[in-house]
């Protein structure tokens, strides 16, 4: 292992599940991942430090620093299953450094004999849209019925231009080492952060982990303010026609 | 070894030949590489996985991911001739990368007792080809004759900027390690998937593994829309003969 | 180890501080540590030598070369406390090299019992500046009410980009292995070599280590220099006001 | 050791001098050893072959390959002193890579009781030269009278920029390995093929070895020609004189 691994404490989990929750399109991932950590009350339990993070620390509010890292938290749902979130302001700088990251962290769960690997990401489309999808790409396709009830979207060869960072490589490592994986795709323009795909993107969690009465307040209101800004560039797309053909733009 | 080699079986193979066929220029290598693969019937026998990839997944038709990789094949000639295809849609990202990953390959074929180490690739001229020639490169010198029987064309110093990534790479290597190789490169203008080129070199690997008999259809309808493409610029440039003294493009 | 360390000598050194003084904004905390170093006759004991700094040496007036490194020296303050200096002319030149580099100067740091490390820098405010203020970062809150009793300010979340390479790994390393640290940065326009804000760095540095009776004259003299300087840039502003409202440059 | 070492045959050699011959600015250095290399009929021994090299072969007249890399020739003066020349078209692609392939001959060589380090190179002005001097930088300032003997001049503090590659990291490794060692730079504007200056240091290194009755018909009809371009470009000059006040060009 290249990484640091610092543990404030070595919980004792069984059959944990690994959610992926580290920034990329809209933050998607993130902020779905950082919701549902924060409504389990998610408690950290080590740190990933690594050359392959940008070389700093960042000062809080009393000033004191933090390194550059990612973080395994640990939670359980109210069903009982043990969950270990991968949460972090930072993906591997380089592609390379990405890969060992990755590895690094797949090494970590399979000590802890995980038993999924559920990643978390944003499906950028470059267009404003108004009922974001959660689409799926899969270990193995056995898992698509089971999530395609719960309202998950299989978009053949769909996204294109592959599934790049942690939500892609630790689901191609879990499936090269025989471990269930999926990633959950919330479709976002890929604009700005987006609450309102990440909310899709929940509703799919909780659905799997039995938190269906989680409040979801919070999410609701960011969004409402992203239905908000769809509706003024749409009107100011309607007045001036030729701007909206443009449509994809990013 | 730093790649990461995962095996869905493991052959026995008696002095198994080596071909490369990864993407390279007008995709030659990896056209005439997968067309005898799969005209052979070759099975996958391992995926090397590599921080020297791009560090993605992509989903196939059924949302099953596959993480970015080099694949080795298997198959029999008709003459009992064991090979090993190196295939795949990448080759490695970085100079390093691609030596890296070109040792791991000659590590895991000499655990094999490779018995030679044949690489395809394109010769790229910038000029579209009516009929493209086969080039040849060598380990040592005594393999020339065996190869001009076959059609095979020796350009001496040729091609002066070199054989770049593992094409260039394993037949280096394969020198090294006093295992006789050559590299086989198709003619091709490098402006287009080049069918026609491919198929040349094609032609010469069916003469040494006595397949003279494969159906070549598929590669002869798409060199027809090379020979069709190549009228028409043809034509296009006596239209406007300055234009055809432009000459050398790429 | 990655880095390649040549030892003049091996000092005994009870429980010291690392003080580093590299480059960066402003040059700030290299000025800075380098008069305290050369205030108390640091004799040099030790150099690190990378591939991570540039690949080269640099001839002195007697054209006798100099590989690129940094270098390690040690004194005794006036209170009695042993205080290890890291110097040089280069910080790492990839973010990889500055987290290896960073990371090997802590573990030789460690061999010695390091009681402390004190990172030294700039804080660029891309304006300039009357009476440059010391910033300072902790490894943890505790350290806060001594230092501000020295002057140190603590802006919260500041700086919000972070605090960069050497300055900001030694502390996030040593706060990893629980040992305290502080970084200490002189704002500074960032646009020059910062005396002045040295100068007020080292005022700090002189009541940690009872070095009062220290003579500033040198540091005195430049800060003049550049006194005389914002003098003549404001001047310069109030004649075109509007130039003045432009504010932040770099 | 990161590079491959393949020996042809592993030669007995006493307290070898290792005299590094690889491209640079005007190729001086690559055109001065590899002439005294051919004039003493140096004999190959060893390929080094790295990652850090370009990942590529190139072809011969015989359409034979050559991967990219580094060579040790191996010769004895005239007056019996045993060399090892380090020559090859290519320095490590990256500074870490230059680092590595240092580290790497220098090991080598140590484990030849290597006795002396010259490297050769050019010293770029940008400027025509009508006289190339030859600049000399040194592992230790007791090597500078011997050196002065020779006719080689020493400019403090020069060159500014410092040596960069292999001509700089092996004196700067000797060096470290307290072992003797200095560069011998040719004055050349860099602009292209400086076989003049290399002669300049070919004259110095006969001296060193007992060869001054060495044939220098090659280089001097070589300088010859480079006579002729310079007082072109004079001429043109003097024609346009304010072309001339332009003077450093590179």
């Amino acid at each position: 292992m290249e990484s640091i691994v610092k543990y404030d404490s070595k919980p004792v989990l069984k059959d944990p599940i690994l959610i992926e929750a580290l920034p990329g399109i809209g933050n998607v991932g993130k902020i779905a991942g950082d919701f549902i950590a924060d409504s389990l009350g998610a408690v950290k339990f080590a740190s990933i430090f690594s050359m392959n993070f940008p070389p700093q620390v960042n000062p809080d509010q009393d000033c004191v620093v933090h390194m550059a890292c990612n973080e395994l938290w640990y939670a359980k749902t109210p069903n009982g299953q043990d969950i270990v979130f991968l949460r972090g302001n930072y993906q591997g700088s380089t592609p390379e450094g990405q890969f060992i990251l990755a590895q690094d962290v797949m090494e970590i769960m399979m000590s802890y004999d995980v038993s999924k690997v559920i990643t978390l990401g944003g499906y950028g489309t470059g267009q404003m849209i108004d009922e974001p999808h959660v689409y799926g790409a899969l270990s193995r396709k056995e898992l698509r019925d089971g999530l395609e009830e719960l309202g998950v979207t299989f978009n053949p060869g769909e996204p294109q231009a592959g599934i790049i960072g942690a939500a892609g490589l630790l689901i191609g490592m879990s499936q090269i080492n025989g471990i269930d994986g999926f990633c959950l795709m919330g479709e976002t323009s890929g604009f700005f952060e987006d609450h309102k795909s990440a909310m899709a993107v929940v509703k799919v969690l909780t659905k799997i982990f039995g938190m269906e009465d989680v409040d979801l307040k919070e999410l609701q209101d960011k969004s409402q303010k992203i239905d908000e800004l769809t509706e003024q560039v749409k009107a100011a797309n309607n007045e001036k026609p030729k701007l909206n053909e443009l449509g994809y733009i990013g």
